[in-house]
C-alpha cells in the first residue's frame, strides 16, 4: 500500500561541526538546537572539574578519571583525547541509539576529534567551520579573554595547519555572519535528510 | 593575502527539478525564483504555439521548426524531445555562460529530459519531486483539468515507471506540502553552495 498523506524522511544521522578553536562552532550548534528541539546534542564526557555555569548532563557528563578509563577500555567512546591533564571523549551509545531511532544528533568537536569520528561514523555529515580570516580568528580569541597571548598565537598557528584538513569534509561554512552560518548549517541538515542515499528503505516502501 | 571580511562562495551550478507530470515541479521552481532573484531560470525553446497567458523569453523561447532543427544541428541544445508534434528543448549557451559566471540556474523538466541533462551536466544538482502518493497524483491531474481521463491514467502509469529512476538523482522531495517542498529545495541549493567539492579554488585562495 502506498503512503496516503503521511510520510516521513527516515534518515537518522550524525552532524559533526568541526572548526579550529574560536571559529564559532559552539555558537552555531547552540543556534541549531535552539530552533530545532527535535535535534539532539551529543554530550561529551570529561574528567575536568565542572565550571560554575555548567550543568551535568547538559554541558558535559562529568566523570572520574577511573570511570573515564573504564569507558575507554569497554569501547564505550567513539573518540577521546587528553588535553591539559584532562580527558575528553564522546560516548558511543547515545549517538548509535538515536541514529537507529531516526533522530539527528549534532556535535561540535575540534579538528583532530572530527577526524577520529569519521573513522567510526563515515556516513556522518562533516561540516568544517572557517573563520573569515586568520586575523579575525586572532581577534576573536583575544576578545574571548580565556587565553594568554602565547596560547592565542599557538591556536592561530594550529588553525592554519588544521584548515588544510578541510578537504576531508563534506561542507565548508565561512562564519562571517553568525545568522548566515546557522542558516547554512540548517540548510545542510535539511538537504541531507532529502538525500537519496539516506532514504533507500523509505522509497522501496513507497514503490511497493 | 587572506580574505579580510569579504568572501563569496564561487560555485555556479545547475539545479534540475525532475518529476512525473503533476507532482508540482513547476510550482516549486516558481517559488524558488520568487524569493531568489539571484537564481536564473533556464528557459526552454519550443515550436508549439504560444498560449495567451505566455510571454516570449519568460515562459519559452518560441521558435519556428526550421530554427529549432538548425539549433539541434548546431549542437545548441543540451536535450530536446518531440512531444505531440511539437519540439521542446533546452538551449545550452545560457546555462554554460551563467555557470561560468558563478550563477545558479534552475530548470524543471520531465524525467526523460532530466536523464539527458545528466549526460551533459553530471555535476548538476538533480532533485526528484515525488507526489505524496499515486492516488494524489491522479487527483491533482483531474483538478488541473487539462487532460482527458485516458491521458491521466496514462500519466499515472508513466509516473510509476519513472519513479523507479529516482536512484539516479541526488535528492528526493515528497511534495506533500508546497511550502515545505520549496524550503527543502532552497535548503538543497544553499547546502550545495557550501559543498567542499564546489569551492576548491576559493579555498586554495583562502589558504594562500
Amino acid at each position: 500500500m502506498l503512503p496516503e498523506k503521511e510520510y516521513s524522511y527516515e534518515a537518522g544521522f550524525l552532524v559533526v561541526l568541526t572548526a579550529p578553536s574560536g571559529a564559532g562552532k559552539t555558537t552555531i550548534r547552540e543556534g541549531i538546537l535552539k530552533s530545532h528541539p527535535e535535534i539532539f546534542y551529543s554530550i561529551s564526557a570529561t574528567t575536568r572539574p565542572k565550571r560554575e555555569d555548567e550543568i551535568e548532563g547538559r554541558d558535559y557528563f562529568f566523570v572520574s578519571q577511573d570511570r573515564f578509563v573504564e569507558m575507554i577500555e569497554n569501547d564505550e567512546m567513539i573518540e577521546w583525547a587528553k588535553v591539559h591533564d584532562h580527558y575528553y571523549g564522546t560516548p558511543k551509545n547515545f549517538i548509535k541509539e538515536n541514529i537507529r531511532k531516526g533522530s539527528i544528533i549534532i556535535m561540535d568537536i575540534d579538528v583532530q576529534g572530527g577526524v577520529n569520528i569519521k573513522k567510526r561514523f563515515p556516513d556522518a555529515v562533516f561540516i568544517f567551520v572557517l573563520p573569515p580570516s586568520f586575523e579575525e580568528l586572532g581577534e576573536r580569541l583575544i576578545e574571548r579573554g580565556t587565553d594568554t597571548m602565547e596560547t592565542i598565537k599557538l591556536r592561530v598557528e594550529n588553525a592554519r595547519k588544521e584548515i588544510g584538513l578541510m578537504y576531508n569534509y563534506n561542507y565548508i561554512i565561512v562564519n562571517d555572519d553568525i545568522n548566515q552560518a546557522i542558516l547554512e548549517t540548517e540548510s545542510i541538515i535539511i538537504a541531507e535528510k532529502c538525500c537519496v542515499s539516506r532514504n533507500v528503505d523509505f522509497y522501496k516502501e513507497y514503490l511497493k
